[in-house]
């Protein structure tokens, strides 16, 4: 079967980019905005989906589903993409895209294929496709993961890591445990140097020598808290990625709670489109500081 | 009082560069090297250090005396000295500059100041002082630093933070949270993706994606064992910090387990003169992967 029609749930920040990017690449797509908040509505307007009205219509029309959403909603929108495909009879692939674990992917599919489809495990790395010149990458692994490599394209760049479920998992946790996991960690310590009165000199001396985390904390830092929330989970599923190989959970438990930290400022309640470009890193600093102490991580 | 003796204890990997360095600069360098390994004998020897013999002799003959030395040793070290201090009768200025948290050093300081002498609470910030073109900063705080702005010269940079104890541990702390907070977190999300039969892909993500971290990556982790075993009671010490000023305290709780790991295996045994150079990061991520899972750290 050649994939026509893809469905995306849920067409948000990540989702609509994919949205455009598979409209240009010629394929029909599909979502359900049933119960969608109004900025999802909108992203999804922008890059041209056709709201099929039910998730029962989505199995039926689409050959293909990508699940994009926050990590703590996979494995409730597999069961109610399970339910569709039992009641319709329609089994069209079924792709899980989030920030999970190994483990939190093995689970999904057992949904997927206790309901008699394909379970693909895959992991997005990168910003959302068409934001940037080069492609987004996409891990895939499963039994049969070829209906994914149908929408490799010139942004969406789909790597094959083979039959086992939980290896595309696998890569994405380990690549964003060291991107999202150093961010929150200078996060960490430039908030407790604020709260210690020591700012002065921890940029004075980032800056000198480490000039390119002193870039990567002047260009991330400010707009951490506009993700924040919607990566705490994916902290949480990080730590257990990290600890179920034996390697130590704490880091990304911290990150977790410093996303928390950020998410409980008022900068959290600005989106990418209507956030304060002009407020510095030190203001930011001083916002972050007066929200300590952060409070313990819920999975903890 | 001009400061004509530099006390340095002990003249390990870090002391003995401080000692080139004051040697250099013209003042007379002393130690004590009773019970010392010898290969900080050997170190001692290279800096033209003078073996005064007792601690009693080092209170009695040094004008400053910098306590550089693994933190969890950082104590037992101030109580000998003030001991020392009480039978002599000498009182030579103290700075501990050694790796711990603002409450540790407030804690060190009680014996100094409790035997009439002068304490000053000191941070190193990089590389032992010549080993590269800038000089190394040094930070100092409390009611009288003066003494150690003797020491500025163009290996050693001393910078004033002012009358606090606690505030030059707290800018060395925030500013190790960051550097080997990050080595570490790139070990653990390195390993866990050996572990996952995933590195060929993440290697690949971060070389493309992030050419700094990856350049990072491949100085430090193969020579990060070499010091793992000394770092991390610095770890726990900067856990203390976090968690002191309301930040989250799991990060460097994570790198303590990490440092922990690193020493565990044989690269550990090996020293900055004679370890193999030509082990590649995939062998070494071998060898950590194979020492997994790691040992929760003492102190959490």
């Amino acid at each position: 079967m050649t994939i026509e029609t893809v469905a995306v749930l849920s067409p948000g920040d990540m989702g609509h980019n994919y949205g455009i990017a598979l409209d240009k690449a010629g394929f029909r797509i599909i979502t359900c905005l049933d119960g969608r908040s109004e900025r999802t509505k909108e992203l999804a307007l922008k890059a041209n989906f056709e709201d099929v009205g039910s998730i029962d219509d989505v199995v039926r029309e689409g050959d293909l589903i990508l699940s994009i959403m926050p990590p703590a909603n996979s494995e409730g929108i597999a069961k109610e993409i399970a339910k569709a495909m039992e009641s319709t009879g329609s089994k069209p692939h079924f792709a899980d895209c989030n920030a999970i674990s190994p483990k939190t992917s093995k689970i999904v599919g057992t949904h997927i294929i206790g309901a008699g489809a394909n379970y693909i495990d895959a992991g997005i790395v990168g910003p959302g496709p068409g934001t940037r010149e080069r492609p987004t990458s996409m891990y895939v692994s499963g039994p049969n993961s070829k209906p994914v490599m149908d929408i490799n394209g010139p942004h969406i760049e789909v790597i094959d890591l083979g039959a086992e479920i939980g290896k595309a998992s696998a890569a994405k946790m380990c690549y964003a445990a060291i991107t999202k996991g150093s961010w929150t960690l200078y996060t960490t310590a430039l908030v407790a140097a604020e709260a210690l009165g020591v700012s002065e000199q921890l940029h004075s001396a980032l800056k000198q020598s480490r000039p390119s985390i002193w870039a990567d904390i002047e260009k991330m830092l400010p707009r951490l808290p506009l993700d924040a929330g919607r990566w705490i989970g994916e902290m949480e599923e990080i730590a257990e990625t990290m600890g179920a190989a034996g390697a130590s959970s704490h880091f990304h438990r911290g990150a977790a709670e410093t996303m928390e930290l950020l998410d409980s400022t008022p900068i959290a309640k600005e989106t990418r489109e209507n956030y304060d470009k002009d407020r510095t890193l030190q203001q930011c600093l001083g916002i972050f500081a007066e929200h300590l102490p952060v409070k313990s991580a819920s999975k903890n």
